[in-house]
């Protein structure tokens, strides 16, 4: 392997071209060469700018340019299993948007594929770079505040989806509390062993037309003895609210939202902050950039990937879980 | 009635006695006179320094003094009931102590002799009065964050108390998270309709060994259709932490700790403030006088009491679910 | 001297009839049982009801009460210096409002005799009482921060006084920033050698006419070195804004503002925040009680006086020489 | 004009080499393309990586060079006149490093060659584009603030620089306040037009030894009738602490310290959070990209530059009072 590690990516939708962006800008030792898209055309002139040499319509003929040693999936939901396959067949390394796929099994086949090529395999949990959270997370592997007793995780978008988009998102567990149930799992270092969800549509009707739910706090337990919650609503209007704590039994760590600026204004009303942001690549900005600096070094130094195929599958695990306990009104247990 | 309302009070321990120096000191416009117990001659010297003319063994004396025009019964929890209807038969308008009883049928007794009687009654859910529950509830009230959809307190206590107490405390549910049950109440201003508990022991196996619990999460159904989730712990170890939010549809609002002071000190250490008080007398010393302000205000202006004996009887009713929920693992309906 | 302290008061204006208050409600171990006042009438209903036993329109009666152990004084400034002599030569230990007096001859005379009679002498500069600035102080105090390198007092006021009062109060540096003239020698532990003061009249033209400023910032000299900088204004329309801080060399204490409460309300408007306290008795509520607390334990336990009778006649010093910086437009020294 | 502007910079140091990395990474719409340096070897190969085109020892060569339009001095202090002058005579636009030049004739000399050149000039007074300053500026602006009475600036290195640099740096006031001088007229939008100087030297004698101090307030007047103060130390231990605060007649704006994270952690011991950084390129990183995405909007738009070549002249002037007040012990005037 050379001093600048050679990506290819599959998918060049909005995600996929500011991962070409962030990586060919910001992240040392890492180039992406290669990219491949069914609709190519459309991110071909700005992918030329970032200095992307190669460019495709058919993922193979990536997955067959030899200069390229990694890929990254940043396709549709539903190719991430078939794509990831076959580049670990093909020797790459992989890093995979998540959810590998909505169906246990396909995932399964993923994880055995992984096994068999060893290639590395990174899942797109970017939140768990987030500096915020990273921070918790270091300070409750410190052993700071002990034992983790209680987490709690509140995640709330700042407006819902269209509803077309509701329909087939598989709903509010698989579509936006997957971030959470993987953040609650970095967060304790350990594994979720039963949930149960109490969800309902406050928001819009139209979500629970389609059987969805639009506002749900989930409990869980963990294997370490530990419990939690985690809330969700489909609309802060205040902006993307995203906060986390761990207590334990030597102490508590609590990671609150980021403002723009530290200013405070105060005249004859109230005293007013700046808002928090609105939009999710403004919070997750440095996240977005560090999950690819992880996922080089991990190639490169041939480490452990900080976020593997297995915290893709469990994720995908509990949000079944936690959609039958929605369902059925009772606690769900999830099997390791 | 005269200018000052004269009051009696049943019991006079720690707490008896503070409420006693509370209103003689702090609340306008009232004084306790006399104060009955079973060991008054214990606490004599202080209640007379502290302006109390008449003190009595037995509270039915202090009944039958006509100049006494309201009752606080603050003597131990299981005489609660009987010296609140004695004092309402006498005419005296009664402030009682949570819990009212653990017994749901006694309540109810209590609740029909107020009826009937047409005195005053307020139960002592002090944490009504604290500045910044209050202040959230104000903004509820107000209308600016909306309808309130996601209720969220932690309450946990700074160290458990003795093993033999929790033996008769009728668990985590009655003695510590009954506070919290009234709180998401008065926050959302809307009635629980549905409990489901997640308890475990993480801080003291003796507390397990005792089949309660010490690390617990229960969320919530209301009746105006929001939810919510309360979190205990018997063991904070950095103090006594206490914090709300109400999320709803136009906003949210959150409380958080307060501090003994705003001092921060920066040195080549990460940058301190100073600690959240340990003790829960420092953090609701004005929730325990503004209860009987309120409580003063109610009977001489013949207002309703801002809590109330249904408010005595919901916070019981919801312990019960909750630890009924708590035993058998699934969630818990509260009959209305 | 028995348990409790028996002070006499003289002046019964809103602040002495405050400090009554205060103390027989709020301060163990003392009580005022009399006061005096040229209009004493119209207080002595008040004061008969906070449990004052003698009234008087002449102070040298109450100063002719034997029961009577300790005076304050908290007459009009005109008359501090006259009464605190005669009170120390009655052999009653003096608590005496700020300033003692404007002519630094006469506190001199105060000094004299209070040295001479061997009384005890406090002076009213409650600030020093605060819970945040007394917090600071205990940081500097405990070496966490080093040698002070660095004072920076901020104070301003809610609202201009009426111009009829600004024309007979001595102008900003006596009536305002003597506070602060004693905060930073009470921060710093150290005398200030040097002052230069730089004024300006920005908020209203009617007090440049009388010769006053109302906008000003004076930058000091300690005698151990440090230098330091007060700002104040007179008016301040978000608030009564009292803010510190001491920079050393191993490290920095910062107090912001008290809020009523903790509560954050986000919608989608900028985050507010409570606003800071306008009055000047919400924000020094505490360190009005704890003045007194401190001076009855230095009399009952013939300690040092924790503001004395040197504090009163420093403040005023540096106050004339921030006047004559402010007409001379150059620094202006301080004779120790 | 092409659609890119095409840069060239002189001097490739350390920050030479990180603008570079900045515009060429981040800024959209420039390059830099070329690159003179008398030690240009050191940088080649970096500066090649970066897709910098041409190199050269000689600044000349780099003016000479048509595809250049417009042009970075980052060379030492005393060539960046000579340069700025003889790129505005080539033609090109000049973003100038700060300071232009430490004799105010030498200054006015570039100030006359902008002027009959026409061409744009910028000074890199990056400051100016920190979020929370650049926040605050715009709170001014919107008049929410109403009229700036108060100017207040804290700015403290973490650590003083050799004695041998502090030597030649010309004194804290053209070294390190100098930045604060540009703040101050930027926050307050008026000029300041008299200084008075307080130092001392706290830090190190060895500072002291070569007649400088380390330690210093400033208090200023400026021409709208505002009043400010700024504290400079070479020495917070905590780290860079850099904050401001501007008061009016309608209110406050305050801007305090960022912090790597939100993350509050609890313990028995005191709660801490995170430290602020220690390094002026952490706090000032999107300072450092944004002042060139502002002079590279000027000069494509033919817009006036934010930071233009009199802010780099009044600096030096303010600079130059400071000393002399330092020195007299007086207050001095800057003449407009």
């Amino acid at each position: 392997m050379g001093d600048v590690l050679k990506l290819g990516i599959v998918g060049t939708g909005r995600i996929g071209r500011l991962h070409v962006s962030n990586i060919n800008r910001l992240v040392d030792g890492a180039k992406v060469i290669a990219a491949a898209d069914v609709y190519i055309e459309a991110a071909e002139a700005e992918l030329k700018e970032l200095g992307v040499k190669y460019t495709y319509k058919d993922y193979k003929e990536l997955l067959a340019n030899e200069e390229v040693e990694a890929v990254i999936v940043a396709s549709s939901t539903d190719t991430h299993a078939e794509i990831s396959i076959a580049a670990a067949k093909a020797g790459k390394d992989v890093f995979c948007e998540k959810p590998i796929d909505k169906d246990l099994d396909k995932i399964k086949e993923v994880l055995e594929v992984v096994k068999e090529t060893g290639v590395k395999f990174q899942t797109g949990f970017n939140r768990r770079f987030d500096h915020n959270f990273r921070r918790v997370r270091e300070v409750v592997e410190s052993g700071k505040i002990g034992d983790p007793h209680i987490v709690r995780v509140t995640s709330r978008d700042p407006a819902p989806p269209p509803v077309e988009y509701v329909k087939v998102s598989g709903g509010i567990y698989f579509d936006m509390m997957i971030h959470d149930f993987d953040m609650v799992r970095y967060l304790s270092g350990s594994e979720v062993v039963e949930v149960n969800a109490v969800g309902t549509c406050l928001v819009d009707p139209a979500i629970g037309e389609c059987g969805d739910v639009d506002t749900a706090i989930v409990t869980l337990k963990f294997a370490n003895g530990a419990i939690g919650a985690i809330d969700n609503s489909r609309q802060a209007v205040y902006g993307y609210d995203q906060r986390v704590e761990v207590f334990g039994s030597k102490g508590c760590a609590t990671a609150s939202n980021d403002k723009p600026s530290t200013v405070e204004v105060s005249t004859t009303e109230e005293p007013t902050t700046d808002k928090i942001p609105h939009f999710f690549l403004d919070r997750y900005t440095g996240a977005f950039v560090d999950q690819f600096t992880a996922f080089v070094k991990a190639v490169k130094e041939n480490l452990p990937t900080p976020v593997n195929d297995i915290d893709g599958y469990r994720a995908v695990q509990i949000a079944y879980a936690a959609t039958e306990s929605q369902r059925t009104g009772k606690p769900v247990k999830v099997e390791l």
